[in-house]
């Protein structure tokens, strides 16, 4: 169940990107880390639907780290359809700190056409196993026969035909008391909220050293954007670039 | 005409992928570092023709660096036309260092169709300051009427319509003593070379903090490859990548 031990300089290199809960009282609004992990030709994966190891165990474990330290985990249905990813916190202070489903962030799955079923899934039996928790499923309708354990949390979408983030964020907040939320994928909803530097508070990109090629699924946004208060931590394969987006378009 | 002290580190960081003359007097071929420097996602400009700063004067001191230690500094035709580029050497060791032609590589201009003029251009003004060398231009045919200075090399096609890199190291190497190359660009070129280890001695990709975004020229090549002998180098605000490619594919 448990996992490596984070590298050391990992530590003081995130600690100014992790989530600031003064800023949360202030705004009312859950801080939001954008994070991902790509190829040195930004892709995050061989290509749709195909899961691909990316990153690097040292990387790997901070993963796990940012899980921690953060309320809740949002992906896409295309990601978690494709994926049936975990989600869960393996990472523990210590020996004493060994409720895991405590320790993970809450699942938050935007599958608005309901494409997902909870049941069976990965985060099922580690939800039954109290290794991680239930998840909140975004839909624009509730389901006329609903999932047990599941919570369906009902947003419309914005006037783009995309989701309301700000609306999103606040529900989360105000209904589920969601303060802090880790953004994980997929491209789709990392290429939206590279853009809304409204919403993102925190960026880390992992870049693995390898090339996915072409025909891969990429991130990068609609338009170009900067970034300010960066800083790069250097593993042996991969390197992590800590960032917040600018408000300042390019 | 000088330029910025590099970045102590960078020195060491450099040492082993650089020319290793050894190799090259038992192989015959030139030894090829590929390097050029890109957004987080992979882009090497904002658009096709527009010429884009990405890599921080930090890294951008590295190129120069770079070029010092290459015989020849090998751009495809786009590239020239779009940005006019320099492609001389301004670093230098200390004060009685002074003779920038000399320190600068040859510039390798792959034009085979013959569309750029040295004349007028940025690289024939540094020529005649004795700033910069005078161009290899690599055609299919010689022209009619030749300009003065441009040594011409001609070279067909290989069997799959591009270029055929074999013989063209082979020529350089022979004909003009051309025993380190080091590869900018474009974007055509470098994807091209991504999947050549039989080519490609030493990759160097600066990374810098940035979104170009999905309207930019990117590098990905046309399918997946890995990388050996990886190393990181963290600056402020770039990140810089060395590697060697790997023959087996992934």
């Amino acid at each position: 169940m448990s996992i490596d031990r984070i590298k050391p300089d990992l530590i003081p290199f995130l600690e100014t990107y992790l989530p600031n809960t003064e800023e949360v009282a202030q705004t009312n609004k859950p801080f939001v880390t954008l994070t991902y992990a790509q190829s040195i030709d930004a892709r995050i994966s061989l290509g749709p639907g195909i899961r691909t190891t990316i990153s690097d165990i040292e990387t790997k474990v901070m993963t796990h780290y940012l899980r921690y330290h953060h309320d809740g985990i949002l992906i896409g249905s295309g990601t978690v359809l494709a994926d049936d990813p975990c989600l869960n916190c393996k990472w523990h202070k210590d020996d004493t700190d060994t409720n895991f489903a405590a320790n993970s962030p809450t699942p938050i799955i935007l599958d608005t056409h309901q494409k997902w079923k909870f049941k069976d899934s990965k985060m099922y039996h580690l939800f039954k196993k109290t290794e991680g928790k239930s998840p909140i499923v975004v839909v624009h309708n509730k389901p006329i026969v609903e999932e047990q354990d599941v919570k369906y949390l009902v947003i419309e979408d914005g006037n783009d035909k995309k989701i309301d983030w700000k609306i999103l964020l606040q529900k989360l907040y105000e209904k589920y008391n969601i303060k802090s939320i880790m953004v994980e994928g997929g491209a789709y909803v990392i290429n939206d909220l590279l853009l809304r530097p409204d919403i993102v508070d925190s960026l880390i990109v992992t870049i693995g050293s390898t090339y996915l090629g072409s025909g891969g699924v990429q991130v990068s946004p609609r338009s170009a954007t900067s970034l300010t208060d960066v800083d790069w931590w250097k593993g042996k394969k991969d390197s992590i670039m800590a960032a917040r987006l600018s408000s300042e378009q390019i």
